[in-house]
């Protein structure tokens, strides 16, 4: 390739982190999804690094986004919640907590080399004001700071504003229309735009740039733009995925136009795991693991993941590096030059990994993956073995009332309805021979005492090294909601909410 | 591309079909294999064209080999029992049956424009005398008539031969070993020898050839060659694919290297899906797909598949075409310039879907593919949707003794352990949404109606024109096994079978 024409930054490479919502390992074409949807996404691959064992740090949509911001687990940012064991929270409307300001987020970091940093899309860190991502080192933000579930109009519950940086600019169903019934909507496109404008506005100002791009089109209720909508062999799911590749292109093709391709990082994946309890409307796909989003098995936290640096990154890789959407925080401080914190860190500098210039790199290639949910350590990954301390996929009640987060799959002892602990003899899994995680290894075999042996000690100094923080997720209030955001004065859509009344937030599952 | 120095035989093009056995859908790194292990047949598939909904022909080896060289369905071409309904039958050592003289095989066609053909690998037409490749067009062959089953000594019951042409040269376990414990066997060694041997020969010759290369080392008992036990991130399995990977790689570079690349076209693919009934260390992966081998689900039938012909198959392409191990035989001949033998075909020539010449070939777009057990049709795909008539996996009684044939999957109604009927109205699924067969289409949908509108017909149409042809695979003999092939007297190694005693095989499943 060419040298880019205007190398200003050399020290101080842009980055884009792209961060899907509900998509699935098994959603790309390049990890082979049948319908082979997303060309640019393959050309992304092709011309950089894939990474086929790359985990988000949750099942779930907020702590994860919170895990990739502060590099941290959510046991350790505050993402998580005491009301029940093993349960995984969010947060919706009624939620009364955020990210705490104890918490240093990335945007703040890479202030101190200059960056403007811009989220473009779902924030879900917190919604009252003093979480909003302005308040964090955030410069620019388009978005919402929740999922765009209903109401549907403002009656009972305000539906969620959209944010143009501090002030909203309007709310989902009212100026921001997803059309239920057709899946119509153009946010992806707003986002797109959004995207593209910061990044010529920015090419322009010569200063270093972030940019966290977190369309969420592909969370049930599914949306694409007209032109998408029925081109995809798979459903709307398919022509909503097909639009994101489609913007995924147009970005990259952008930083080439603007000549800064060799300056800008970019990393592709994704929240969770596809939320296949949604059915095949409404989900993506998980590939050959199992489960998804909400459980702790390979489908839950496995992600596709792609990074592209032409010229840096070599093309056509694969790299089979244990790796986690909590690195993307460290290597972003490392690409950038920024001292890391001083607090403990989950994410790795995959820098090394990413410039292939690794040489014994242990804290790399011994590196853990830790499952969890709630405050609960559920699974642990070493080498390609994964030991199960409890499993759980949801409750004998939920399931018999049609909720099934493993639908079509059935392994017995494994995918349980009752939180099963199995401390004292974890299931082990070898997940290369076997990424379906169908066929425990036998407690009989060398090999179980081997790996037992190996990961007893990781698991032990993790857990005796966690100090947990407070959680932030276990009050509700229905006077928390998006009543009344900033902004909304000004466009006569203030709505009035109920007298504070907080209650513990029940969390089923 | 550089044009080759020697177009000599610019309308009959060599032909090699790389059959595999057992391997699965999800087992290439180009379909979505997480430990992505196969750089050979990835790179094949970035020089040529991918099939993402090619299908066997049959769940199980020998019908769908039988399939492949006749171009038609096994109920036409013999390949299929009636001694219980709905039975997937093969040619064990006992069977008496084998190809039919009535059948055409394509290296008998492919004579008339000169071509010599040879197979190098598994045969599973018939092991008796007049079922033999070369009575049947092959003018060469190196490999045995059977699979590789034990007994592993030639005890009660003979070892397989290995022939080459037509006389045996050993038997497996004997002097073709495969070690058991440790899964060492230099079989597939010696089945790339004798296929660059046999592409070097012909092009010195210049002759046109026919090449039908069948390693079998992917089926159970699995095995590799030295120097790849151990190599790959998923067992055993894994070592064997990354052998045959290799020399796929091989066979690739040596037709580079003899300047017949752009006169060779080249199709890898796969007898039926992936044994998941044999566990993790013994079979392949299915992908996304429901059970496997044995089954008519998408498990046991899509394949992998990929066609290569630099200059003539565009590079990096990817056919959705519906297409089927049967094609290859019409397609083969149509790249020959033979006509078609004149009787039913099943195959259809894919030349202009390769060849990107099909403006509007409606006898490709409307396309049906049929799945069988026996002579039942067990369901039928039109365009993305499926139409299951009858459903089975295995038996209660088996699935209890612990033979699994979908392990880890249930789908209620739909992995039934009784033959359970829907001709009146079948289960249908979209395959582009539900590629996993979970999410049956309700019976009241509009698209439920329209579809099962559309497919009707197709299927009347099928059954009333089909004739099935005597079944070969009703009757065994223990006589009828491999005691005294042919050359056994030179090697001293004739075996004294027992008297003739014929019965009624027996299908469980
Ligand atoms: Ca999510
Ligand atoms: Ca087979």
């Amino acid at each position: 390739g060419c040298v880019s024409a205007t190398p200003v930054n050399a020290s101080t490479p842009n980055i884009i982190i792209m961060l899907m919502d509900d998509m699935g390992w098994g959603d790309l074409g390049v990890f082979g999804q049948p319908s082979k949807e997303t060309p640019n996404l393959d050309k992304m691959a092709a011309q950089g690094m894939l990474f086929p064992n790359f985990y988000t740090a949750n099942p779930l949509c907020s702590p994860s986004r919170a895990s990739l911001l502060t590099g941290r687990l959510p046991v350790r940012n505050g993402f998580y919640t005491t009301n029940g064991h093993a349960r995984n929270a969010y947060t919706p409307q009624e939620m009364v907590g955020g990210i705490s300001s104890d918490e240093i987020l990335l945007p703040r970091l890479l202030k101190k080399k200059g960056y403007v940093s811009k989220i473009v899309g779902k924030w879900h860190l917190g919604h009252r004001p003093e979480f909003l991502p302005l308040e964090h080192g955030f410069d620019q933000w388009f978005g919402a700071p929740n999922c765009h579930f209903g109401p549907y109009n403002s009656s009972e519950r305000p539906n969620i504003p959209v944010y143009n940086n501090s002030e909203m600019v309007g709310r989902y169903y009212e100026e921001f229309q997803i059309n239920r019934k057709t899946g119509e909507s153009n946010l992806t496109q707003l986002y797109l735009q959004e995207a593209i404008g910061f990044i010529h506005q920015q090419s322009l100002s010569r200063k270093p740039f972030f940019l966290y791009w977190a369309p969420d089109s592909t969370h049930s209720p599914i949306y694409a733009s007209k032109r998408f909508l029925g081109r995809s062999r798979r459903g709307r799911y398919g022509d909503a995925v097909m639009e994101i590749d489609d913007s995924v292109g147009q970005i990259l093709s952008w930083l080439s136009t603007l000549g800064i391709e060799q300056n800008t990082f970019v990393f592709f994946t994704s929240d969770n795991g596809a939320a296949v309890m949604s059915g095949p409307n409404e989900s993506g796909s998980n590939g050959p693991f199992l489960c998804g989003k909400e459980t702790t098995f390979e489908g839950g936290m496995r992600e596709p993941a792609v990074a592209w640096w032409p010229g840096h990154i070599p093309g056509a890789s694969v790299s089979f590096q244990l790796s986690s959407l909590m690195d993307l925080f460290s290597t972003s401080l490392s690409l950038a030059g920024v001292s890391p914190p001083n607090r403990t860190l989950d994410g790795l500098d995959l820098t090394p990994v990413l410039l292939n210039s690794h040489p014994n790199n242990t804290s790399l290639t011994d590196r853990p993956i830790f499952y969890y949910r709630g405050n609960q350590l559920m699974a642990v990954r070493l080498g390609p073995y994964k030991a199960h301390y409890w499993t759980w996929s949801n409750s004998l009640e939920e399931f018999e009332s049609g909720i099934n987060f493993c639908p079509g799959q059935e392994v017995p002892g494994v995918t349980t309805h009752v939180q099963k602990e199995h401390t004292m003899q974890p299931l082990i899994f070898h997940l290369g021979r076997d990424p379906g995680e169908k066929y425990p290894i036998s407690v009989l075999s060398m090999e179980y005492q081997t790996v037992l042996r190996r990961i007893t000690p990781v698991v032990k100094q993790h857990l005796d090294s966690l100090f947990p923080a407070a959680p932030q997720l276990n009050m509700c209030d229905l006077a928390a909601m998006n009543w009344a955001p900033a902004g909304c004065e000004t466009l006569g859509k203030c709505l009035k909410g109920p007298e504070s009344l907080p209650w513990k937030c029940e969390w089923p599952h």
